[in-house]
């Protein structure tokens, strides 16, 4: 049998150990080849393929980013990308699929199934939005680097007496928030799954420097204040002519500034969130996805997904998988409320 | 209400973390008092207390250790300790107690509560070996430790071509070994679960050599050769007259030296394994145990210990709690294999 | 002898190290007594003091910022300022100072020395941009922090084959850049002594393309394009009516993505650079500087600055340390260019 | 020109550093050829060689250890030894050398210049212990990751009110000690430059413990008590016939415990001291040694060493270089006693 792994969308930690893990147990234990297409899915399309053995894979673990690199490409946006996938397939003998991946990936990887091509899924998301899943590999590690950010913040914010607005991931889910602002010791966290009242912050704010102490806010990069994003616009427009959306972390620090009087800082972690060495739990996690999901391939079993529940690795239909968002819930963000002001 | 708090047993990261969250929600939240017993059970036998207010925990959630000091002291085995434990909860007018600790912190805690006292326990074990949670806090901070020094290590085994063996933390259980070691590729993986063939370790050694690499090794402190614990015998005597028995990380070095004919090393990770400021993970897990184990307090279900259940944090009876060692079973252990020699 | 410490400016790793030292040395060695002025010049000022015994030193070490706080306060443009502290210090009892500071807090220790009131300097910049000392504390941390940035960004980079500019610390000299960009492997490095062509800055990233792999652009955040700084005007106005300069990474970035087609993403690392624990190198730089100014407060050599040349503390006088600034010198960034493209 | 690269002796975070900026500016600035010897000096003597390019270096900057490996193979106790040396170097159009080494292979290339090879010296020693240079790369490495150590250790100290020694690298010079020490903060430090008196540790241990902290005690592997190592001898005899020496921590630690009746344990921190990625002090300071290395041999100054004076790299005789340890001196010892107890 020869299988093939790809790695779609955005990049994340623990990619790798995915790869190597799928590659070691394919060829040790099961006997088979595997084989990596580069670029997602633009891989299989393009017929784009490397080898893989036991070599290529010897030293990857420990490294972010993804040796098979990444591509937004849709097959199903492409002209005959599915007959090309297909042909591509038989070129180079390839039995079956491992796709790693977020909702795009998978979306693409549970349509291919239907047509009767042989795919497994291992999910991967730094957002941990996938409800099919306790935990996603690459969460732990953005949730590692944003929360020694705050660490860091901290002492600057206690010494000059001043308001510090951490910008962190999460567009459409405040896990990252929620998780690096209660490790961080945060005193407001802002999820997108709660529009805000620039108020309510600056009376959490107030009361933390009237305890003698600076205040750390931590905001997902899609939370938005009451009224909405049209708030955020910046007058600007885009290459597209959208009027553009300036970032909720500067905007937050120029209000809290202007209503406290109080000096604020933004600090916005973008990319470096997402790269470098996994933590340990990542990759532990993204080991067992990838034994996992070589098992699923050699016995057949298309068209699930390996999932997380408690401490064990599952599978899950791809249908499901991808099905819904999977948002911080209230009693989570009420948690945490207790350690804000 | 007056609510007080202690630590026993080996200290871990993220008991300040459950402190500081007992505190928080407890006078935040629910109204309360907090006080803190010092040194473990020591604390309310002795009278050792002291308040925690807001201001006290302010500090700590970052710090690894315990600010409340802990010990091995089991009220049991005083004279009139029980007897006392209740005069100084009634002197310093305490009405419940979160005892946060491990199987004899909680065991004590389990008969406290038989005896009419109100407890709430908090689980604490480096080892992660309580079955009924899925993990404590300290563990993953120790894998990540761990994990880095083998990360670290395994660059200078490649420069050498050396063996290198790691003993990490784990007397009953290997879930430090087995986590670390598939988080830093491990080459060999001990645990005290499964009695090692030194011939197959030398195997899987001089498999790696062969194929020009160095072999990282990593041992739980208390695995074992076949043959038994008194191989690992020292000859010479401790202070109660006991054969003392030498490291089992050194004296499987010393083995593989002596059969593969290749340098081999060891080293003995020990207590930087268990102390320092604690993961994001762990802070997260450890915050969450803390607020939950002030819920029950509040709502008076004492003879309970909080727990984790997939991303749940639950309640289960103390009788449960400490009846059975959570073990590496088989099938996780087979997990690592694969990526033996 | 009654000596008192403070700090003036911009937080930095390491100020709580030479507070630490100075408590130590003069009560432990020299039988003074050490009492601490609060946020920078405004403490004497103002009249703000606390006592610093040996306990309240013992944790501090470790910890970033400063337990005094700083301000931006000047006496000399305070009515009376430079009466009032003398006031002050005949109040408490305190016999000379210790001011730890940059160019500014240093430059008013320089002017009452001359009025007779006995200071001595311990310099603190984190940009190292004091010509009188081979390095201060604060640059390592800060070269340590975006070096790790660094390292987690370019994985990310080669996953998607982006351009990634990072822009790091560094107004007027270019020490972080050059530093960080070396130690991380940057492909291309910005700094403020040389206006940069952004054609040039295109072909090294182009070639770094063609060769397969991704660009990593380090600039200082006041670097500026030939053409000069004006060209990053964003066309907003600022509070005070000025024209907003636009931040140089972004603004970089944006060029880069125009004139090459390749995505090109910007991360500016901000006030993390400047907080959290300070590496081990600036714990010992800033412990040694304390030490060697509390031995020139006990000899009474007033007017002077402790600094750093070769591995050995020496005395350098106050109008000296101040009159210049340290930039990159042309060799030192030659060196830097074989690695460029 | 063909220059050849070595590396000899024990592995030292950022040899790869100093490969990769000789191949580098070897190649794009000079246009001459790299090539790597490999295993130290066993390289040149038994044609083990291979191609260094651009590539093979674009990718070593962040890993400790070496890609060319390392052994301590001297030429000088082969027979024919040198002689063929001279002919591997023909045979592979080798004109020059740079050897990047300790004192054992410095000495080697000394003694080669004077039979007419050309060669660069460049130091390594992760111990810091040579005098023709203010630092060499390896030791911040080695000092950051003792110092992390000690951080951690401390709050299990505290926790337990136990005391720890920690020991590390340094069997002749204890700068290792001394900067770890200071930046961890310890409360002793024992070098190999002093014998220590136990009666004193124990003194500066109950201070400590009276004044309600826990003592760590950091002490390098090579310091020894007064009365001479012979008091460390465990009783066992090694493989050739002499008696063992056990490790000074342990058997301190041991000592402590019996004077003081306080609990006491030891780390032994080991070759996790000498691993893994180096600090970004270090690929500084390793980048810069080799770009001027292959300066050196592209003027034909051989018998040289580069070495750091201040913030300048310079060039010193290989007979100076290597003809004196640098140990602690007495004045920076005592600086360093301030802290203790």
């Amino acid at each position: 049998m020869r299988i093939g792994v790809l790695t779609g969308g955005g990049d994340c930690p623990g990619l790798n150990a995915v790869i190597r893990a799928v590659v070691r147990k394919g060829i040790e234990v099961y006997g088979h080849e595997v084989v990596g297409f580069l670029n997602g899915w633009r891989g299989p399309v393009e017929g784009q393929v490397r080898p893989l053995g036991l070599d290529d894979v010897e030293d990857i673990l420990t490294r972010g980013g993804t040796v098979l690199r990444s591509s937004r490409t849709n097959p199903y946006k492409i002209d005959g990308g599915v007959e090309r996938i297909r042909e591509n397939l038989a070129r180079y003998g390839v039995d079956a699929l491992v796709a790693i991946g977020g909702e795009d990936t998978l979306g693409v990887a549970r349509r291919l199934v239907d047509e009767g091509i042989g795919v497994v899924g291992v999910p991967k998301t730094i957002d941990n939005d996938l409800s099919a899943t306790d935990y996603t590999f690459g969460f732990d590690t953005a949730v590692h680097i944003a929360t020694e950010a705050i660490d860091r913040l901290r002492t600057t914010a206690e010494s000059h007496h001043r308001a510090l607005v951490v910008e962190v991931m999460g567009r459409h889910a405040g896990w990252i928030a929620l998780h690096s602002g209660l490790a961080g010791g945060a005193n407001v966290i802002l999820v997108p799954e709660r529009p805000f009242s620039v108020a309510k912050v600056c009376e959490w704010v107030r009361r933390r420097f009237e305890r003698e102490y600076a205040p750390i806010i931590v905001v997902a990069e899609g939370a938005v204040p009451e009224g909405g994003a049209e708030v955020l616009q910046t007058g600007e427009t885009d290459a597209f002519g959208h009027v553009r959306l300036g970032g909720v972390g500067t905007w937050l620090a120029d209000e809290l500034a202007a209503r406290t009087g109080k000096e604020s800082r933004a600090v916005v972690l973008g990319h470096t969130q997402r790269g470098g060495t996994p933590t340990a739990y990542d990759r532990v996690l993204a080991t067992r996805f990838g034994l996992h999901a070589v098992d699923a391939v050699h016995e057949g079993d298309f068209g699930v997904m390996v999932a997380l529940r408690g401490t064990e690795i599952t599978r899950v239909k791809l249908a499901e998988a991808t099905a819904e968002l999977k948002t911080v819930p209230l009693e989570r963000y009420a948690e945490a409320e207790v350690f804000f002001g």
